[in-house]
């Protein structure tokens, strides 16, 4: 099993840390790419990072994720709620996942409470910010081990 | 009146005979392209087939199949639920269409019940595997023989 | 296995060719028995071939089927939209289901969108006319081929 | 503040002119995009123009247009009714926003009543055909004139 | 053009005079019939009069009224609200017809509130007790006339 | 009790026999309301008759029809589908009420399909044009010499 | 009062025993109408059973059991979530009546929650199997015994 | 295996006898209970009763009737249509269980026709009155001789 | 045809500029009648100014412009989500329409979003503030030009 | 701050102790009236009292009480249910404001369950009959005491 | 007639003046108990005040008050959006009652807009704080004198 | 700040390790108060554990910990979503608030998908199993560091 995560991030999260901070906070995208690396590291684990607005990039690289990692962290921000072949995407790689949504979307527009995401994924964290991601991370960990 | 036929595919079908065999069957696309083909030849019609991750690409295609195709075969895949841009692709090129699922999609989860697809194509052909498209092609080139 | 279709047609499909040609077409519902059983004669298959305005004689021709045919053709009408008991007739059946509709029922009122029989037939065909017909004999053959 | 605007079309836009002229008229893209530059012109703002139909080029596009642009007219075409990830893309830059619609979207199918970018632009204009877009200069030249 | 008026009377309307007569008065259908007999004959029209409690009963006798009425009195009872098919053939046979209903269904169960006929009849009397059907009689003979 | 029907008219039907002829038909209101004097004049009966495009002064018209009418005849026009106010004034005036409408409301857009007023009159007839007015003066007629 | 029960079977319970053991059990209908009779038998009371696929046939025979049956059996099958008809004839006949159905309707598909019978019914028992007729013979039993 | 019944009855069923006698008879809970625990000796089964109007109460007696009853009877009055944490105890409880209503709450208010309770228990007897618990006894007897 | 322009506004719209100046601004609607009368002025069009709270007013004030104006701008402010007589009279009076909201209402309160004018208006204008006005005077000059 | 009381009534409210009094009770209007300025006047507050049928009169006379009066107890009638106009005028009017209903209105059909107006109200009281106007009163004088 | 009334507060409402203070003021609930004690002597009646955050308490309360109190006031909290047991409860009691919110619950989340309590209540006053539970009294005191 | 976590366990989690392993895997609550025991030492954080069936005895925890406990870990159970009462506690109570789901409850029936207590914790951790409550320590260690 190759001992690497994807690390997907979708739509408008590569403005994180400079549009609306108030409900983003001020931390940039590279940061949190960073902090998963080390976070992964402990675990002896490399990183694939990709932040795409693109639905399609995302899907191709849930498809090559098949043979080359071991597991999958994904914001799917906005997709999350529109995008079945996304779902369909993530269902058809098979591998361990974690759906990270920055924020508690439970809280924001009705539109956003339903993720296709969560449908497939094995697991959802929300609203604890960025550390949400590294928690993704001690989660898959622990399951990669077990595997 | 161009004697080719536009043999499109959505996101994730490029993992067909790859991914749950048991609910998609092992048949590949490269093999199922390969069976349009035959059967169209049989009906003096030359193929043009693409399948792509990316909503834009399949809209672009369609767009391209005004002018140099007769008809069009489309598995839109998880797009036939969610995207209304490739419904309106599909109404704007007024080109015969069939829509085909490998599965019978009215067995499947409620949110695949609806196409917008199948609201402006000609005829829908659901749960016949991969010998749906060879169906489509019949009913094409009848329809093609007729106009 | 015996080499007999059931080809079952629901209410007012005996008025084909009569009512509404430029819905329907001017095909008779006699000249599409004809055709089927013509497709069938070329996989060897007989066809037994009954239409009825009435729910319960639908019914029992499905049951009878059980014994005596080994696929059914079905185009419910209306009663696709509203009859619980004919889908469970079709689904105690048991037998590969073809359910066939000359137009797309997608394209009409929405009260014709959904079938309780599609929820049960292994394939559904809509929009091709009665050329839809001769699809479902082709696939029918072929997965009697292969059973 | 950079004084162009951004003029921004979606899905099967480009096709303008040549589709369904009695929906949407004879007037082709390229006449509008020309329209535009030249009526901001008269408020002394320069146009970048892009249509596309890639969800994900769009909001590249505005995320773009961030420090580039000081206003934006876009016409989401299909992508209003189903993009939450053009919608935080909109609200994300933060310029003066109109949505623009040839035809009064009011009156067509119910899926095209709601628009995800209506909940986040400035203002709306629907049904004016081209002239919406001319209007949308006026709006933006005197917004941005009092700000 | 046949002077002869088919009516209609579907399920449970055998027992009119004998059941809830607090709800459906005390006049029986056979009284009834006569009371449209005697209508009718005043516009020199005669009556075929019809009561079933099945479905495809009522569709065969509209089938055939196609080339033996002129027009149609049609109280379908609950089929109103449950069958599609009985308002296919209501439409197939496209001749003048009136709903009627005894009692006011929009002040019963909301499950009585819709029917299907009513959306291909060309009136609809609800309300007026036997009286109804008198009234049917006067409109159609006035619309025969017209014709 | 008082030998007179109250006919009251809602919002727009002024303009009966001026607008959309192909769907209201070519009589006048005046005409109407001469049909249904002279019809009424055979039972004995008076008609006060009011058209008004203001809730207000039709609720007004059936408080007032408390103590001077013995019955009702109320096109309500688009009230029917909006006014619980008016309802509550049939209701409270407790008179033998008809609804009529023109046209079959129930094949029109689906916010005409449900009727404030149809829950608390007598009986309702629509679809049966300018006839319909006098089709609810002779069941009045006969409902008064029954009380 | 007539010492004799109705017991009704609706539309494919004929093939009880037959189809789908796993979920029905293997118990033919033959079987249960002979349980039936002999716990009726117990409490001095004769048993007429009817089993049909037809609709109106179950009607008829609700209309001719009320002279002649002092209660009612009834399992609709799947009439029970389609048939506002039968619901009628069940609540004209005025006969204390007992739904049931074999398996336990709520732990099945959505459509088949709701019954229409059930809101004319005196008692329902779903999921008790075969017994599920005899524990309605008890309870009829005693109620006959106390009117 | 325990030769014990588990008896549970929800809030307000203590005051049975004592409000609306006219709704849920003269019959108390006491006499209830006593009922039950003579039909089931006659099975050779004892019976342990429990009343709570506490939630928490009656999910703590199931909790223990895992290891000393071998099956349940629940009335669970208005949890039944609210207490998803009831419906979790039931299920992980894991007894043949029979779930009775006195009343058919299929004919009573909309929010009483649906219940948690009836999805994870095997049967339900609604409208049998007190006699519904007795049917409960012969069934689980039945149930556990099986097994 | 007259060249004059109806300005119809609705409810409440007399207190703007008194009113709640945060969401509607502090011109009053004398000042908007007067921006609206110098920008028809530029087109040779003359305009009739009408405000009421009355449902009726308003209806009436449309019937009268059928003959004496040739276009119709309207602010029918809460009556957009609640009158179908004024979306009639709109209808019927057949005159160029452009429907203006000063504010987005797609950004308020859900019952705010839909609007029975936008249905049967020619364009919609929402969010631009006064100056909608003065563009709807823009679009209707030129509509008027070409007719 | 004047020291005057608008009490505002409602559609049909005139009828109050002549129309079903079962449900109204026997106090008139002019009673309510009567009782309102008593207990107004134990606070030193004078009563404007108006009772329309016009949603448009209402309308203005709240406009009209934003600088005559202190405070507005207001029994919208059938209005609160329907007019989003009468609820921007409360709103718009800001005054301390209490909706009054005779009648528990959650009792009663369900389109009574919902009040416009009840959503820019401070209080509510509905029920408790002609008391409810003085309870109004108590609480207005407490908040412009306070205030 | 016992002259005590039953005081019921449910879930947080024992953190009253201590939470949220902006939204329920600084009044506590010891404060209110003692306010309506007071306001009760003066119409001669005890109080006997409960607050839980056990339904089941507030249940056995409300049985409990059957014999010992004349009347209820209960601020249900959130469970009059949950507790049918509580509404069984109170329907079962069958005491005069009046429902009572600190805050008006129609300006809130949806959620709080419907109470089941409500539906069995005889008056329900929202949004009056603390002094709604006084207002309370003297309608309960008005209802005891007059039965 | 007091250095303790409440960890709050709803119902039927006492059941842990005992029921349906299969979705719930072996470990026992008692394992996880443990597990998360010894996390929250790691910061210096002691642990208050609770588990109750009743939801009356968690409101009351979570109020005590107002001024005992620095933040709070829960596990609703299935009163996540029912408890209207449960999400006011935690609401009032305003401290750091995580709830953990052991399983994915967007995988599971439609009924699960909705928490209230989502809508007031900061943040939600979902399908982790045992860990998730490890992962809630983490969060809430970063969190209280930065307060």
């Amino acid at each position: 099993m190759p001992r690497q995560l994807l690390l997907l991030n979708g739509p408008n999260l590569n403005l994180l840390g400079l549009r609306e901070p108030e409900r983003y906070g001020t931390t940039t995208l590279a940061e949190i790419e960073d902090m998963v690396t080390k976070a992964a590291a402990e675990h002896d684990l490399a990183v694939r990072a990709l932040q795409s607005n693109h639905e399609g990039v995302l899907i191709d690289a849930l498809h090559e994720a098949r043979t080359t990692c071991a597991a999958v962290i994904i914001n799917p921000g906005a997709f999350a709620h529109t995008s079945i072949a996304l779902r369909d995407a993530v269902s058809a790689v098979s591998l361990p996942t974690v759906e990270v949504h920055l924020t508690n979307i439970h809280r924001r527009e009705p539109f956003r409470h339903h993720s296709y995401i969560a449908e497939v994924a094995d697991a959802v964290i929300a609203g604890a910010g960025p550390l949400g991601y590294v928690l993704a991370v001690t989660y898959l960990a622990q399951t990669l081990e077990r595997a």
